[in-house]
C-alpha cells in the first residue's frame, strides 16, 4: 500500500476552528470545548455553528458553515452519530479537516459501523482528513489547540514541552496527561484519533517524525491499521527521535475489551512486538512504566552503551537494582582496576567498592560525588544512585554538588530513593533541579534500560 | 536438623533493655536507640551501660551488666566490633538475649568472620539468643520497644496496625516502614536480624506463627538459612496467616552484591521459589509491589476463588486491567445472563455490560454501584473499580455509596484510579475511608491476585 500524500500538519497549526454543535448549556461537551479553546489560548478565529442560538459567550453563533466567509481549517463535530453524516457533508466542501467528537459508532454495533460507512464514503469523495469518531483529538501546547471535552478542573492540562503522546484509548490520553501535568512534565502535542476512520497512528507518526515541536514520540496502541506502512514510518520517526510504546489488549479477554470499546480488533501480542522491535521503538510495559519512560526521556537522552554503575548507601536496594538492571540486560560489570584503587584511597575503609559501591550508614555527601566521579573517569554509561536518606550526615546540600557533576559530564543519573516525608522532601528538591527520582528500585532500573533504547 | 526449642518470644515483650555502649551524645547512634526507646514509650526499665558517665538524659549509667540488681531480658550491644564478644561474655550471664547492632564482622572480610565465630561460641555455651551482627534488631508497637538507630526525622515509625515485618537488609525493614508509616499503614512487629549469628527468618516465622498481635507476616529474604527448617515452619505459619515473600539477589551479580553487605550467600533463586511455592508463601516481585501486597492485606482477607470483575467509566484502562488479571491468571470471565439482564434494565443503554462492565464516560455514582451490586449477586470473588475522574456526574458521594455495599457484603473492592491533583484528592477520601486504591492498572490487578493467594 503507497504510502497516503495527504498532509496532516494543518492539523497542529490552524487558523480558524469551527465547533459544529455548539452550545451554551455549560453540561454540554461542546460548551466544554468552546471554553478550553479559551482557556488554552487559541490564536485563531473560533466560529460556532448551530442554528439554535444568535451567540455563544459572545461569539457569533452560525446557522451553518456556509455562512462564514472564507475556508476552515479544523471543525469540531460535536452533533448525536445520526447527524454527524450531514454535518461532514457539509464541511467536505469547507474544511480541510473534522475532528469527529461524537460517539455512537463502530463500538456501537451494525448501525453504528453503518454511520461510519457512511463518513469513509465523504473522507474519500470529498478528501477531506478525519479524526475519530468517538475521540477527544487534539491537545496542542504548540498551536494551542484543545479539543479535549473534558474540563481542567478534573484533568489537567500539561505544560509545553518536547513530548507527544498518540493514543487510540482517549481515557488514557487524557489520564496521562493529567499526570504529566502534575508531575510537571511537559507535552509538545496529545492526539487520541478513537475509531480511526481516516486518521490513525501511521498519520500521526508521520507528521510527529517531522515535528520540531516534538523530541520524543510516545505512543498507546490497541491495533495498528496498516502494518506495513506503521514499521516504514515507525522507523523513519525512530531513526530521528525516540519511540516508545505501550501495547493493550494482549490477550483474548483483553482483546475482545479493546474491541468492544473502540470497535477495533487487537491482534496478537507476538506480531506487534516484532513490528515495535523492526521499526525501532521502545516498548515500556504498564502504566507506570510509560509515565516513568516519558519523565526519563523529557530529561536525558539515549546512550550509546549499557553500562550502568550503581551507588549507594543501603545494601539491600542496591542488590536489587543489580537484580533488575540484570533482568533487563544491562551490564551491571565491575569497575576498572585504576578506578577501584583511586576509590580506594579517597572512601572511607568501610566502604564496598564494587558494582554496586556501597557507601554504608557513614556516607556523607562528598562520598556520593567521590564515588560519582569515579563512574564517569571509568566510562559508565548512566550511574543509578540509590539514596536512603536514613544516614544522618547526608543533606540536601548534595543536590547542588550532584549538579556540578551533571554540568562538567554528560553521564545521566538516574535517583532511587523509596521512602516516606522526609525522603519525599528531599526527592521533590532533586526532582525540581532537573534529576529525575525513582521510589522502587524496579523503576530506576527500568528508566535506566529505557535510555540504552531497550524494550522494557 | 531438629527445630530449635528456644523461644525468643522474650524479645517481643520485654521487662527490661539494657544498652551497652550507652553515650550522652546526640551522634552516636546509642544515643539515638535511648531516644528512641524513650519515644515509642517502653514501659520496662531501662539501663545505660558505660563506665564513662555516671548518668546519660537522667537515667543511671551503670559501669557494667554486674552492677544491675536482678536479670535482663534484653541487651543491645553498641560498642565496636573488637568489643563485642567481652560485651557479650558478659551478657552471657545476664540476660535472655543480645540485639548486636554493631558493624564490622562477616561483611567486612576474614577478621570480621573470626569475631563471628566467637559469637557463635558464646552462644552456643551460655544458651543466650542472639539477633545481629550488623543489624537494627526490633521495632514493635505492641510492646514498644524501638532498637532501630535510625532518627524519627527521617525514618518515621507506622502506627500500631496488623502486619509483621522480618528483613534480613536493614535498610530495607527502614526504607519499608518509612513508606508503610506515610501511607498510614499500621505494623505489629519489625524485626531486622542482619547478619544472622544465631536468630534468622525462620525463628522469627515460629514466633509470628503464634503471634496474636500478627495478623499477616511480610518476608524480605536474600537467603535462608536452613531450607528444611524454613519450608517446615513457614507452612505452618502461612496455615494460619498469609505470608507474603520477596527474593533479592536473583542473578549472579546480585548475589554477589547481596553476599558484600550482609557476608551471606544467596542462592539460586528457582529453589527460593520452590520453597516459598511448598510453604504457601505468597511472592511478590518489586519493592512496590511489596508495599502493594502489604495495603491490601491490612484492608481485606484471602478470598476463595479467583472470580474478577472489572468495572469502569473508561475503555482503555479496563483493558489494561483485563490484560494483566489474565497475566496473574486470574479469571476474568463473562458475567452470567441473569445478572445481564438485570443490569441491562438498570443500566443506561450506551454501557457495554460485558466484564468489563464499561459504564462510559456519562457515568453516575449511582451506575457504579448498579454494576457493583451486579457482581456480588453474581458470585463475583473481588470487584476491580477503575475509576476515571473526567466524567462530570461522578462525585465523591461515591464514596458513601460504596461503603454501603462494603457493610452488606463482603466482596473485596479495589480501587484502580490514575490520574493528576483532582484524581488524588479523590483517592485520599477513598483511602481514608479504609477502600485501596492504586493509581496503575497493573498494581490494581496485583492486588487482586495478591488477594488469590497468588505468586505475583
Amino acid at each position: 500500500m503507497p504510502l497516503k500524500s495527504k498532509d496532516i500538519s494543518f492539523f497542529f497549526n490552524p487558523r480558524s476552528i469551527a465547533i459544529i454543535g455548539a452550545s451554551p448549556k455549560p453540561e454540554k461537551l461542546s460548551y466544554t470545548i468552546l471554553e478550553n479553546l479559551n482557556k488554552v489560548g487559541f490564536p485563531g478565529n473560533i466560529y460556532p455553528v448551530n442554528p439554535k442560538y444568535p451567540s455563544i459567550n459572545n461569539l457569533r453563533c452560525y446557522n451553518s458553515l456556509a455562512e462564514i466567509d472564507g475556508d476552515i481549517d479544523v471543525a469540531v463535530i460535536v452533533v448525536p452519530a445520526t447527524r454527524v453524516l450531514d454535518s461532514l457533508k457539509d464541511a467536505g466542501k469547507k474544511v480541510k479537516g473534522a475532528i469527529i467528537v461524537s460517539g455512537g459508532f463502530k463500538e456501537m454495533g451494525d448501525e453504528g459501523k453503518r454511520l461510519e460507512e457512511g463518513i469513509k464514503g465523504v473522507v474519500e469523495k470529498d478528501g477531506l482528513r478525519v479524526m475519530g469518531p468517538n475521540c477527544l483529538g487534539i491537545y496542542d501546547t504548540t498551536s494551542r489547540v484543545d479539543t479535549f471535552f473534558l474540563r481542567r478542573e478534573r484533568i489537567a492540562r500539561p505544560l509545553r514541552g518536547d513530548i507527544s503522546l498518540v493514543s487510540q484509548s482517549g481515557s488514557f490520553a487524557s489520564t496521562i496527561m493529567d499526570e504529566l501535568s502534575s508531575e510537571g512534565i511537559g507535552v509538545a502535542r496529545v492526539i487520541n484519533y478513537g475509531n480511526r476512520v481516516d486518521i490513525g497512528e501511521s498519520d500521526c507518526l508521520e507528521f510527529l517524525a517531522d515535528d520540531e515541536a516534538t523530541k520524543v514520540v510516545a505512543l498507546y496502541i490497541e491495533s495498528i491499521d496498516d502494518g506495513r506502512r506503521f514499521v516504514e514510518v515507525a522507523s523513519r520517526c525512530a531513526k530521528k527521535k525516540p519511540v516508545i510504546s505501550i501495547k493493550v489488549g494482549k490477550k483474548e479477554s483483553g482483546a475482545y475489551a479493546a474491541r468492544s470499546h473502540t470497535g477495533a480488533i487487537a491482534g496478537k501480542y507476538e506480531i506487534y512486538r516484532a513490528a515495535f522491535k523492526k521499526a525501532g521503538i521502545i516498548e515500556v510495559y504498564g502504566y507506570e512504566g510509560f509515565i516513568d519512560a516519558c519523565r526519563t526521556l523529557s530529561v536525558y537522552s539515549l546512550v550509546k552503551g549499557r553500562r550502568v554503575l550503581v551507588i549507594t548507601d543501603g545494601g539491600g536496594i542496591g542488590v536489587s537494582i543489580v537484580d533488575v538492571c540484570e533482568d533487563y540486560g544491562l551490564e551491571v560489570t565491575g569497575i576498572k582496576e585504576d578506578t577501584k584503587r583511586r576509590l580506594t584511597s579517597k572512601l572511607p575503609p568501610f566502604c564496598t567498592i564494587g558494582n554496586p559501591i556501597d557507601l554504608t550508614g557513614s556516607v556523607t555527601d562528598e562520598d556520593y560525588i567521590t564515588a560519582l566521579e569515579g563512574a564517569v573517569m571509568d566510562g559508565f554509561d548512566i550511574a543509578i544512585l540509590a539514596i536512603l536518606w536514613g544516614p544522618p550526615k547526608l543533606t540536601e546540600g548534595l543536590v547542588d554538588k550532584l549538579k556540578r557533576v551533571m554540568s562538567q559530564s554528560h553521564i545521566p543519573i538516574i535517583l532511587c530513593s523509596p521512602g516516606g516525608e522526609f525522603t519525599r522532601k528531599m526527592n521533590q528538591i532533586f526532582e525540581r533541579n532537573g534529576i529525575p527520582v525513582f521510589s522502587a528500585p524496579e523503576d530506576a532500573a527500568m528508566a535506566a534500560a529505557i535510555l540504552t533504547g531497550q524494550r522494557i
